[in-house]
């Protein structure tokens, strides 16, 4: 497996296009993404838990009930969210893109990032159909994926090539995630695709497995967006044998698939709103898989440990804290707390209890960008990660300003 | 039922001091607690959920088995937990005071709040046991108040009196929660008289029954601490018949207790670190209890919503999102969300969706230090509240801080 340019055009017969229609005030911001398979394609999604859904979730489920699209069209700028006319616009998003590519609405799955609770103008959009087909083309993921952003910082694709069945394929990736300037809360959004061919059943089983470890596990605030979305499309032009079923092949793609998320993962926690530290959770030695999740996941969402982040603060009572309080069943006299990064590894917590340490290393070791947070439950074999961000007075200034 | 000065040894027979004696640093600031009933009292607790529990959860819970007590010491400074010695000190902190009180030392109830896991130095408390117990007073009890105190700006004490079968009685409470300069979680230490006659298990139900409604839908940053504590001590010397099972006698008492629980809940709110604002979210017309708890306390714990109320802005997408995301079954369509405060009452969302208002009346609404966030959920009759505070910069520079 390699890494490779192109991002979501990376794979053969798709294209892409990201211009700026008006959505947005800032001319020289994109914001209107369209990603575009040549050729139907088999297709899969996972959409947020949240019981407020936006807009754009309703259409796409339901054009997605037949696990085949072929484009995908996102606006940043507004959410498409709570507004009582806002499946109707989405609808009206798929139709537009339909009729402008010659495929079935139904064929279209419909995306949006942004404000919530403002009706989405599509005057923008319509009138800007024509420019954003016309600049539809196999390099043109990098433009997508700056359309889709809202506040993030870093543009954010990656894709990689693999073999299945002597086939050379190729899976790309863009993600947006946890940066708005108006006050919002964050979206993450990851539109994925493929050339590898595989069936719509195990392409929507190996997504929402895949989920379950990586987008899953990534938290920026812990609040959950109504409008997260993952979207993968797969065109089978890789020309390998359509994976129908678990095995070597399958696992190759999955194995594909991970190295894929996991690096958005990364680098959407990243960039958080305000971050300046990237910190991943390791959790190892748990009785089984959901403990070793939840432990991850607590110690990742906790203020606490997240402020001491920030401050560089090798405050492993808050990590234990964080333990204590996730509902895990764990044994607290049996944790192992370590802090790790680019300058060293240093144990501050064994069995539940301090111990001395250097205060110079540790603070030389969390001054570092990314952070890892190692966790020993010592009671099985099972491990996890989460990953997340450090609590900055950034995040209170992106969050916390008035609007005008 | 009014509210009366004297805090904890508003209540007869009970007496209260408060000094410093050495475990903090500076010299102007109490550090070691006493309170005393004249007579063996009924006494019961609640502890924090966390699996990490100080040292001194241990201690009090084995010496509340038989469901009397007769002291409580408290050191602030430390919090004598995750030290290999903890609960031995913890034990020799009960020792001392039953010595130098003639009492049993199974008789003592111990908390400490401050660092953890440093061990707790048990000299300076030695030391000046003398001079904790020759200031025992009935009008000790805002010192008392004082010693419990980490980083709190305000001594939060309160008192009621009541009448049970024609004998007037008193109940009365000190707390500290919310606030700490050294790197460390919030801790939430309350301590409740009372000269009611009650039976230990009344006292326990009601106690028990009251924080569920009080203290467990408090929430400054989520993180739950290990040393939470609530105790509450009957002496009885209001000379009423003793409250043995439920009736009207027993709502009195609970009426009372919880008009005292909910001032404290409201002032360890209020005094969250870094707040600028107390905030109260109230749900209305939930289909079970669980659900409007479930409901309230999402709100009030989503940084998205704390810091847009730091912001003053009437982001009710916030706060449907977090009712969305709770788990609690809603149906979002039917949510309505009000703002409300000194300056007035607003709607800002109804069925689910955005309603045109007032952006001047909405900032001068949430402008106040008070703010009630009024959700109603429309279906059924159910209610609950929760309180916390706004997310502000000063909660990341308290808890980001570098140690030296």
């Amino acid at each position: 497996m390699e890494f490779v340019k192109g991002g979501i055009t990376a794979p053969r017969g798709f294209l892409a296009s990201g211009i700026h229609c008006g959505i947005r005030k800032n001319k020289t911001k994109r914001d209107l993404a369209l990603i575009f398979s040549r050729t139907p394609a088999r297709a899969a999604a996972v959409y947020t838990t949240n019981l407020v859904k936006g807009a754009p979730i309703t259409v796409t489920k339901d054009h997605l009930s037949n696990g085949m699209a072929q484009a995908i069209i996102c606006n940043s700028g507004n959410a498409n969210t709570c507004n009582a006319n806002g499946v109707e616009v989405a609808k009206e998003m798929s139709r537009l893109v339909g009729e402008a590519m010659k495929v079935s609405h139904r064929d279209v799955l419909v995306a949006s990032t942004g404000v919530i609770g403002q009706p989405l103008n599509l005057e923008p959009i319509a009138s800007h159909m024509d420019e954003l087909v016309h600049n539809l083309s196999s390099t043109g993921g990098k433009k997508a994926a700056e359309a889709i952003m809202t506040t993030d910082t870093k543009v954010k694709e990656i894709a990689v090539e693999f073999t299945v069945n002597g086939k050379v394929c190729r899976l790309g990736g863009i993600a947006k995630g946890s940066g708005m300037i108006h006050p919002n809360m964050a979206t993450m959004l990851v539109f994925l695709t493929t050339d590898c061919a595989i069936s719509s059943a195990m392409l929507q089983k190996a997504l929402s497995t895949d989920v379950q470890n990586t987008f899953n596990m990534t938290s920026v605030d812990g609040d959950t967006s109504t409008n997260d979305m993952v979207i993968v499309m797969a065109n089978g032009r890789a020309g390998n044998p359509e994976i129908i079923k678990e095995g070597h092949a399958f696992e190759t793609f999955m194995k594909a698939l991970n190295t894929v998320t996991v690096q958005l993962c990364r680098w959407i926690a990243a960039d958080g709103e305000g971050a300046t530290k990237l910190l991943e959770c390791h959790v190892e030695g748990a009785a089984d898989l959901d403990t070793a999740k939840t432990v991850a996941k607590s110690v990742i969402c906790s203020s606490l440990t997240k402020a001491a982040m920030f401050g560089a603060d090798a405050n492993w009572g808050r990590v234990l804290c964080a333990i204590g309080y996730s509902g895990a069943e764990v044994d607290v006299s049996k944790v192992e707390v370590k802090f790790s990064s680019a300058k060293g590894e240093i144990l501050v917590c064994e069995n539940g209890a301090g111990v001395d340490f250097s205060e110079e290393l540790a603070k030389k070791i969390l001054l570092e960008k990314e952070i890892d947070i190692l966790i020993h439950l010592h009671s099985g074999e099972e491990k996890a990660t989460a990953w997340g961000c450090d609590l900055t007075y950034d995040y209170v200034k992106i969050n916390g300003d008035y609007r005008t």
